[in-house]
């Protein structure tokens, strides 16, 4: 059955008693506004909203239900960068009157699937009708307390720059399945003081730039030291983007015992120390300044 | 120049500065998330979405600024609707790359315009692009204290029914300025027990069922009191729509009292008495589940 026969509040209704509701929903779809409860005591409110365009973002071809669990997962990763909890979500979906509702059910159930993963109540969907590509949108609130908020810039000269997992690549299919590093993020902050850090989204050749400059730090890197994916060249690890790893900066006296945790905790997922912060110079800035990371 | 000749950072670099940044925002537009103080004491949290898509909400010959207004404005209208005080809002423009930079801007202006006109600081800005028509989406988070929060449900027999304004002709000019009840809804729940309340975005024949249907409610109306626009006809009144007027039920013990400080307070808008609400009676569902309103 085609979209423009069904219409959007029977659509919605098939869909949304389907959504997973959490805790400290009070009103959610079907209100004009969700009502939920606010964060515990005096923890920060967090706010991200991301899209994925069709053809810019995923395939056409691609399964419908990882498209919709990309969607859900690019901001929760966000959420893992600031070392946040998300808890609650709004999604627009964007398609044509000619989509089936099948594929829109599907999009849907992979939002679902990944919200579920991280304990996120969809609190409102929305649908509308388009000429053009498909559009998802989804924006995300939650909390993180204030002494474990991490920003992109409180790094230091002299601070160790670590990565989470491996690098490159996550075109040929990691891009649509992947799991933001939110456990990981919370696990850190509890443990060791992260100075900054920053989710790999754009590539490490854009995104460690932008760690260092928010620092007001320069940055070296040992190249061979790079956590590559399998198949991934020098190049595919610091252009490729869509890796959402970790990128963070740690004291040098925290870096040994990081490492040590680390591997007992999660000794599945590669912790690589790849270089340092260092004081920022004229020269590096303008390194920098035209997007080319610099290698020792 | 055209969009594809700036880039999206840089884009945003121009945009995101000029944007009021109030109280509370600690973190916003150029980090991962956005970070803000969470509303005071133990007031609820509220989220919304929404979107206007071209050629669906607005004309493409629409003036930029009138479209960026009132894509702010349609998620504001629904804070009218349930009482609560609009915070922090996240934008999500989806364009052509040949969109011309300045019309960009425009659009912009008019959401922060919008934002400002109610306090709301814009914490976050993306934009993507798209080869299809141009969709705006805006996320808006906020509070409201919990003896004040309004829902569509707690409606009972007997209550009396007022709408705010003139209903009909909307898409005549109006949809594109109007200028959401969030003022008058804050004044109506500090000093009456309103019971339940809806902001008429679909036309009064779509969301007067809705309110009576969520309250377990029928209705009787009075069509001649119905406050009709300049060059609106009944049916204009019932079924155009976008009309962002407030539909409420109160006690009948309250409404007088309600009259006379109400047209203290706002000479200038109209409110008017359009009918009760009745018992749900069989027949008069059936009647409301084809989406046609119960005129007497």
């Amino acid at each position: 059955m085609k979209l423009r026969q069904v219409g959007e509040d029977r659509l919605l209704e098939r869909l949304l008693p389907t959504l997973t509701i959490h805790q400290g929903v009070i009103a959610a779809a079907g209100d004009d506004v969700a009502v939920v409860e606010p964060a515990r005591g005096r923890d920060l409110l967090l706010l991200k909203t991301d899209c994925v365009v069709e053809d810019v973002h995923f395939d056409s071809t691609a399964a419908p239900d990882s498209i919709g669990w990309k969607a859900m997962m690019r901001p929760l990763s966000d959420f893992a960068a600031v070392s946040g909890v998300p808890q609650f979500a709004l999604t627009t979906l964007i398609v044509s009157k000619e989509t089936r509702t099948g594929w829109v059910e599907k999009v849907y159930r992979g939002l679902n699937r990944a919200a579920a993963r991280f304990h996120v109540s969809v609190v409102g969907g929305e649908t509308s009708s388009t000429r053009g590509p498909v559009v998802i949108s989804v924006s995300v609130a939650g909390s993180v307390e204030r002494r474990r908020w991490v920003s992109r810039s409180g790094g230091r000269p002299g601070d160790r720059l670590f990565v989470t997992g491996r690098l490159g690549g996550s075109r040929k299919g990691k891009h649509l399945r992947f799991v933001p590093r939110i456990e990981e993020s919370r696990w850190l902050t509890s443990r060791f003081p992260i100075h900054a850090m920053i989710d790999l989204s754009d590539g490490l050749g854009a995104d460690l730039p932008r760690l260092a400059r928010a620092s007001h730090a320069g940055f070296e890197v040992e190249k061979s030291h790079l956590p590559c994916s399998r198949g991934a060249s020098l190049n595919d690890v610091i252009s490729d983007g869509e890796d959402y790893e970790l990128l963070f900066a740690i004291s040098p006296r925290q870096s040994t015992g990081l490492q040590r945790a680390w591997e007992r905790k999660f000794p599945k997922v590669p912790l690589t120390d790849i270089g340092r912060l260092v004081p920022q110079s004229p020269i590096r800035n303008r390194q920098l300044k035209g997007g080319y990371v610099h290698f020792q």
